[in-house]
């Protein structure tokens, strides 16, 4: 691995490049959509081995490329650019950033500022003569409900915002639309279904004081029947091996237990528009943040993983900062949550995005918070829909955005052990009782949908009430926010917006299926992103580990993607070695969830794995593994020699004697048995797991058995001469 | 940490030893049995906590004991002697230590012998007119059945050892039984039931050419009705913290799930013995073994952690073997694998045993193909009877015996991906292909058995047809060796041996509770000790998280003990470090294993960690941990100074924001509030997760709640002046 650094200027960031050990990027074109390449990373074999290279998921971006021309100053490739062009969006001149943007820094403390920014877009206007479309919007209700329970608790009965009527919805054609059977060097959005484009409600003033936008969103496109480049490419992506599969004979194909999901063969792009349209799967995408590389993030897809960034106010650069984003995406993180709390934050999420291939999240009422002092009671409306727009034209993807920290819900808080650990649902609770007023994020709800479908920003429902501690794990204050959340969800997607639900926290193992459970059955199956759960309070400096076993299961159960923790959580601020250790722990996690659920394809990299095992082939294990570098090192601390590496031997049992070797000669042995004897071995000891078959059926078949071995002269096997 | 080393013999082991930070060494004695010292460690929490010393199980032995004398070459006290003196043992000149034994290692390689090695006890004989007695015994069988497929699969069918035919039994008298009610000084066993002792078919010349001996195995006790000193132990061991469980009135007692076990609120001594006599229990104790401080295996106990270690061929000396057992236990290790297979083995042995307070197990088969210079095909029944004999002598405590991998399961493994990957389980496979015979250890059971109980040695069935990838798991061949291991369950029952069942091995987490379902069904609720099951294959170098998460589950499904799993998994053998890391992350899974099943006791420590989290109570929260000095060191990575442990914030929010220091902030807020509105806010958004609670009555509810609110006068909370 080498390392960028320019000597001409030390705030420059440096970053980690150069492919993963024994393997190459590669890049693949759906058929038909040559102008989308979609990354792969292939795992070179030992010609013995007689397998072809070995494709695996690979969010690590240019990175890994060794033929990538990086220019960290110039960000990576805008790839989307050309597609959100043709969408009906428009550039224009965005947000000046202010010096509160970046807690007012100065002189030396303030970071080197991104030198090449682009201008934002966002969703053009409907044209005048469009507004009062006859047609009713396919992608979006343009009826405005309140959230149910709108204005209860309200206990002042101040203003709120104005609900916002119908009548701003349009027929539109959108500007770029093809036929799904025309194959286009640089593919536009293909229209597939019978529905139509169309607008939303952009509503009152407080979204940018512009009047209803135009549909770009994915989940209005998808709505409206179109498919996007995006989907075409996200589908593409997540097929990954599964015609491998079905191809092997032997392959396993998934046969576990999926709780109700149904995970295809195959990925098409309409099936990805279809669980897109459905709610059931968010492709996070800002139209300004161009240089993503597009992935889904739903239950019928491959289970995801997000790593957690960002500087506070004790510690920590921006050159840190993006280091560590490319780290985390080197080892596997699908997403990215920029969670700053210090300075420099605008700038520091300039140089992230810029050269992010993979969706970046953040937390806005974070920086909003420092945008005040750090006083929550100092938070205003206008202060968080100021920091939206700044975000939103940066190019984040998605929000987390804490709006069922309910006022009436604060109380049901008050007994816990740990109380609200959530920073965005204590700043919540603390501002709605300094003012003895419901949340503005839970009243503004729906100006903040008009705000982010302008840039197709998802909404990562925060679950600002999630416990902290196993004493507090689904409690009422937990599960009463999900409620709300599954409210909010009904209001976004009927905004036109993409939403996933966040997710706990802490919860003993028995506890977590009903966690899923609901957030499925209230949410309207909306993807749910949880952050592990830790299924255990005591073992701080372990907790990737205790968090691994949580994220594990509710991942199987049906969590769409989970946000990893490293060991450092509780302690302190993760390192590159922490932030590697978390993401390895949450993608194995993730792939035993994919595993259990029966994916279609996850299993072959186990098959491949355990071949190399069998087979001694240690660089084939090692380069097959999810840490190449750790599995070597691991091995080469006992038998550092090369020659060990082809040796039939480890360390665990030496030379001498190896159960693997052993083995071969079994199957040696077993290879000369008569075909017949071991077939009637397998016919006579034949188990169903589920049915504890009648022990005296077994012995009368055991019986038979010896009874055939006798007449076949009493030989095991035959002699093979 | 101070180490002990003897300046005057570099081979005499040096080993770690002083308290775990923050906590001291604590002994205390069940009611009435002041002679039984129960050791625990008591965590000191800080004056502000209000909470007095937190006390946790503590298998660590005497080395965490700022107060022992330590001499390894005088080995540990031998505690347990003074109780099996007074039971039907004598004391006799064992076998001869011979060259092989210690692989024929002579002149410098060969490790320092232990200076004071004990003269070995053994069951004394039934006296020759007590030998036919009319009483049928109550805790053992006589009537010696034979395997039920006995014999089938052996092609040749040459001779088998004779059935143990009964007549044997005796009424007899144990040397040593008191009331319950008797306190003593120094207890001897405790009569309680109707049963008597009796003794057992000790049969042909096999088990050391002796006639029948008398009853002394704790199963044997506890079928006849006998609490032992061992059971009295045990029971004041688990009990552990329930008694403040019940105390507290805030404290959750669990509400877990627990599949069908049945943990008492609190543990008597007949409890013990009710479930060692039903064979859900174990206590592994040799006779040998007196310096053991006796725990309990068993789905209504505490999950208890294996650790393993040994040195192989190619690396590790007797000093590291020793400091790794004695480092082990330190973290948490219930009990030591000793899983030797170069030289010195029995020397090695002898060391780890004289200074090892927890049960010590082997793979006999190990040492005899070690004798045989590697070659399985040479192995004997005499061999490998000769070995168990030493191993008896030594002490050690319990055996893997793989007396399940019989000749027709053989050519079951030959398409698995991986074969056979039990080091035994293949030896075993090799030698009946080799032979064309049907297993020794298969045929020579009930011998093996006779053996054992003279000694008291469990049985630890071993899996050798476990699966070693995840496309092996659950497989035919996997299942009909567990349906052995059943049927030998029961023959060892009847021959008075204690008996647990190993487990696999690698196993997809949708294929995980079937096992322990199975198990518990075939092995007739014997304990199931089970290897992970590492949930995916992928992750060389970090399976023991890829197992910590099978483990945690299957013993939260019922597994009475989890065999740990380190890093170096696949790779290499283990370093300090490694074994450290297995042990944690296996505590770990074995207490979020206990919380998910609801023991009584299990959540005090999670509570009293995350109290002291929400406090910033950090010294606490890192002696409460499960590794105080990891936790430790990661937290001051980032705040080092003495001033920042007592500090209210930490690293990742800094100083200016910090959640938990908001949610006091509600928390003080919500204390002035009405208490009606409280109760009010509780009620209107009670959930019961599992109803999925009608939406409108939820709604009716929450307008229910707002009306009152604005009965109260509009406001949230009263002015507390």
């Amino acid at each position: 691995m080498n390392k960028i650094t320019r000597a001409k200027d030390l705030m420059i960031p440096s970053v980690t490049t150069g492919p993963i050990a024994g393997s190459a990027k590669t890049y693949s074109s759906p058929e038909g959509h040559a102008g989308i390449r979609v990354p792969f990373r292939e795992i070179q074999l030992s010609p013995s081995s007689g397998e072809g290279a070995f494709r695996v998921y690979d969010p690590s971006g240019p990175y890994t490329d060794a033929n990538a021309t990086l220019d960290l100053e110039a960000g990576l490739p805008r790839i989307r650019e050309a597609w959100i062009k043709e969408r009906a969006v428009e550039a224009y001149d965005g947000r000046n950033v202010k010096p509160e943007d970046n807690g007012n820094v100065s002189g030396a403390a303030a970071a080197r500022v991104f030198p090449n920014v682009p201008r934002p877009y966002r969703a053009s206007l409907v044209a005048h003569g469009d507004s009062r479309s006859a047609s009713r919007p396919p992608c979006a209700d343009a009826s405005s409900p309140s959230p149910r329970a709108r204005g209860e608790g309200r206990g002042e009965g101040q203003p709120s915002a104005q609900a916002l009527d119908g009548g701003n919805a349009s027929h539109s054609t959108p500007r770029a639309t093809v036929q799904a059977s025309a194959p286009h060097p640089n593919p536009l959005p293909v229209r597939t279904g019978r529905g139509d484009l169309a607008l939303n409600g952009a509503g009152d003033s407080a979204a940018g004081s512009r009047p209803p936008a135009q549909c770009i969103t994915q989940y209005e496109f998808a709505k409206a029947g179109i498919v996007t480049q995006e989907m075409i490419y996200v589908a593409h992506r997540e097929n990954l091996g599964r015609a491998a599969a079905l191809e092997r004979a032997k392959a396993a194909i998934g046969d576990g237990d999926s709780f109700g999901a149904a995970i295809p063969e195959h990925i098409t792009p309409e099936f990805v528009r279809d669980e897109i349209a459905r709610g059931r799967a968010i492709i996070p995408a800002n139209i300004n943040h161009a240089e993503l590389e597009p992935m889904i993030i739903g239950r019928n897809f491959l289970v995801k993983v997000n790593a957690n960034i960002g500087n506070s106010a004790v510690t920590s650069s921006v050159e840190e900062e993006v280091e560590k984003m490319v780290w985390a995406i080197r080892w596997g993180a699908d997403t990215v949550m920029d969670l700053s709390t210090g300075r420099n934050i605008h700038t520091t999420r300039e140089w992230i995005l810029r050269n992010s291939p993979v969706p970046i999240g953040t937390v806005p009422i974070y920086q909003a918070l420092e945008k005040c002092g750090g006083d929550p009671v100092k938070l205003t409306w206008e202060l968080y829909r100021d920091t939206l727009i700044e975000q939103c034209e940066q190019g984040v993807d998605y929000f987390t955005i804490h709006a069922g920290v309910r006022l009436p819900y604060v109380p049901l808080t008050a007994n816990r052990v740990t109380g609200i650990v959530s920073r965005g649902g204590s700043i919540m609770a603390k501002w709605c009782l300094a003012h003895h007023r419901e949340s503005f994020l839970y009243e503004r709800f729906e100006e903040i949908c008009d705000l982010m479908r302008q840039y197709d920003v998802s909404f990562s429902l925060g679950d600002g009430l999630r416990p902290g501690s196993i004493a507090d794990a689904n409690d009422r204050a937990q599960f009463a926010e999900l409620e709300t959340l599954g409210e909010l969800t009904q209001i976004a997607w009927k905004k036109g917006c993409q939403v996933m639900i966040e997710g706990p926290g802490h919860v003993p193992m028995h506890k977590i299926k009903v966690n899923m459970e609901k957030q499925l059955r209230e949410c309207g199956e909306a993807p749910f992103y949880t952050l592990g759960p830790l299924t255990t309070d005591i073992a701080p400096g372990y907790d990737h580990i205790t968090s691994g076993i949580g994220a594990a299961m509710i991942g199987w159960f049906g969590t769409a993607m989970l946000c990893y923790v490293t060991p450092k959580e509780h302690l302190g601020l993760p390192n590159r070695d922490d932030v590697k250790t978390g993401v390895i722990t949450y993608r194995l996690a993730a792939h035993a969830a994919d595993l259990a659920k029966g994916h279609p394809a996850a299993q072959l990299r186990d098959d491949a794995v355990s071949r190399a095992r069998f087979d001694f082939r240690w660089e084939d294990q090692f380069n097959l593994s999810l840490d190449p570098d750790t599995a070597r090192s691991f091995h080469d601390e006992t038998l550092p020699k090369d020659a060990h590496k082809v040796a039939h031997f480890c360390s665990m049992c030496g030379p001498k004697f190896c159960s693997m070797k052993i083995t071969q000669d079994v199957r040696d042995y077993a290879a000369r048995l008569n075909e017949a004897a071991v077939e009637l071995a397998e016919e006579t000891t034949q188990i169903d797991p589920d049915s504890g078959l009648d022990a005296d059926a077994r012995e009368a078949g055991m019986r038979e058995m010896s009874e055939k071995f006798k007449e076949m002269g009493g030989q095991v096997y035959v002699k093979s001469e």
